[in-house]
């Protein structure tokens, strides 16, 4: 695969350019670039400038508001209720984890549930917004039905991401930021344009066995709604009823407590009205219960302590949650970040289409 | 293997008179029994009776303080830090859970976090007593070390559990209820007893290749300290980085956030010292969100919609977390518990040690 070197900023100007376009307000456009940005930053490309495109179609048919304005629903000293009006979810998740934040500062804790929104991006973004207050950030999002609960066949839950975010003093930080599927929709779709049999355990196909093709894993989980992504830890006698188990909880907490849709009312992608995805979101200070210098201390102790156990053979590094992902961004923030020339192309077509300036 | 039909009564009245003979003042005895009968009654046996005799010996060597006195060294009217001052680990939890609950009632949250506590049993008796008050449970624990993470052969964090219960309206309450590895180390040691091999991807043995002998998994965990269980997920390609990053999560804010012992300074059930394990709980009150009749009846829908969902060839029926406990529950009330004569003559030994009738 061939591709070109663009800046950061770059890509960040013409994601701006290409949503300012399409209505979305300049404060609102430069929230969502970033988000998608930061995506192909950490190296997590399946949700970065890739997924313009979708964001694009949406807005364009309306499925998605441009102009929306979030609403409070209900609201304590350290809880807010929102409805996003059908909003990018990027605006959504990015102002309710900012109230999470102010929440914490004044009471310790800070949680939104929040309804009627869209796909987000990662969800990690989110959880590391709570570390520049030195707090522990969690953001979790519902999604289209793409996995099966263990011993069913039919795709019912998403692969609902949990992201945690946690301050640490000279180590990087901790960001665990995980599908609750074995493997993330994204990664499958990378082993499909790859051409590359995926890992037995990720996928199963309509008769309830194992594939190891990308495509009738993409095929049955979206088109067939027979077969499809398995849950964390795979089939029943691996422990996959845990990661459905989880699957299920997060489903609880963004879309049953927060009157979002959930399980397969779900809207897909490509679905010709809104999705009602499904946001949780918390941050939570520290200092409700430890000095925050102490623990972030011993934050760097558990680092070191599990960096530093034996290694398995072959295995020069064990890396804490994050950790890859910290490591490539400070590459591509230094030289740029690698996009396909497949990608590039359509961003072309996208410039067109907007009548906006294309320069990357 | 035969087994005795024992009431769960009796085996609570039991419990309560081993304890009391250790000095566990009868309120905190009788806590501690009932959570320990649960076990026995949801089928998780490796949790109950059977695991008596640990508990007796921690607190006759004084490992375990049958008077310890809990300490609040930090409060807010939504959090609070407790020293369990190296007390049963089921008093300390129950207490911090009823704490957490009340908090809840008043400010629609309330967490705690444990230091200096011991074993608690299954972490699911702590997150179901919330659903008295219709709210959602959470209860957390770190472990002694024995799940290797991602690319290491050193088990370097605990088993950790994480248990949530979740209201519902007429279908039985969501309990998830799991260790963050692969299976749990008492399901292990059911194979070990049964001498059959383990499923291929529960543990790696010294070299970090996967072992289907349950003897070499428990002897590489506990013993050797190379190899060990692996967490959820498995190998890296299935996820296993997901299992390993929610273990460290649960170690932080049981752990870290107290001031417990995290790591591989967790005592060893062996160990002839105080453990220092740490517990997170929460209770959260669903009405600072959404009325609970509303959210209750959306329950009652996802289950139903995921019950309903297409069935795996050969499954004649989808479980939702906790209903197969429960469901055993209601058989063992009914019908007694059977307590294998291996246990039964290990309690009767405990009864003649220390000098209390035995009836079972």
């Amino acid at each position: 695969m061939s591709f070109k070197i663009v800046k950061a900023e770059d890509l960040k100007s013409f994601c701006i350019n290409v949503l300012k376009a399409l209505n979305v307000p300049l404060e609102e456009a430069e929230i969502t670039a970033d988000i998608i940005v930061s995506a192909d930053l950490k190296g997590i490309d399946s949700h970065g400038v890739a997924r313009l495109n979708r964001y694009v179609k949406r807005l364009m048919n309306g499925w998605v508001n441009a102009k929306a304005q979030l609403k409070t629903l209900k609201e304590t000293p350290i809880s807010i209720l929102i409805d996003a009006g059908n909003s990018l979810g990027q605006v959504a998740a990015y102002k309710a984890m900012k109230i999470c934040i102010d929440k914490a500062e004044k009471n310790y804790f800070g949680f939104a549930a929040v309804r009627n929104s869209n796909h987000f991006g990662i969800a990690g973004y989110y959880a590391v917004m709570a570390l520049k207050k030195d707090m522990i950030g969690v953001c979790m999002s519902n999604a289209s039905p793409l996995v099966v609960p263990t011993f069913s066949i039919e795709p019912t839950l998403g692969t609902n991401p949990i992201a945690i975010a946690i301050p640490t003093s000279k180590e990087p930080p901790f960001v665990l930021d995980m599908a609750t599927s074995v493997a993330s929709i994204g990664k499958i779709e990378v082993y499909q344009m790859l051409k590359t049999p995926i890992p037995a355990g990720w996928a199963i196909n309509e008769k309830g066995e194992i594939t190891l093709n990308a495509d009738t894993a993409l095929y049955c989980a979206r088109k067939l709604k027979r077969g499809g992504l398995l849950p964390l830890g795979g089939l029943a006698e691996t422990g996959g009823y845990k990661g459905y188990g989880l699957a299920m909880v997060i489903d609880v907490l963004t879309g049953v407590l927060s009157g979002a849709a959930y399980a397969r009312y779900v809207g897909e992608p490509t679905d010709p009205k809104p999705s009602n995805i499904g946001h949780f979101l918390a941050a939570i200070n520290v200092n409700a219960f430890t000095p925050i210098e102490e623990f972030k201390k011993r934050m760097d102790d558990l680092i070191q302590i599990i960096k530093n156990s034996a290694k398995a053979n072959g295995c020069d590094k064990i890396y804490i949650p994050g950790e890859k992902e910290w490591e490539i961004e400070i590459q591509r923030r230094k030289n740029g970040i690698p996009i396909s020339m497949k990608i590039i192309e359509e961003l072309k077509n996208l410039a067109n289409q907007l009548n906006i300036e294309f320069s990357l």
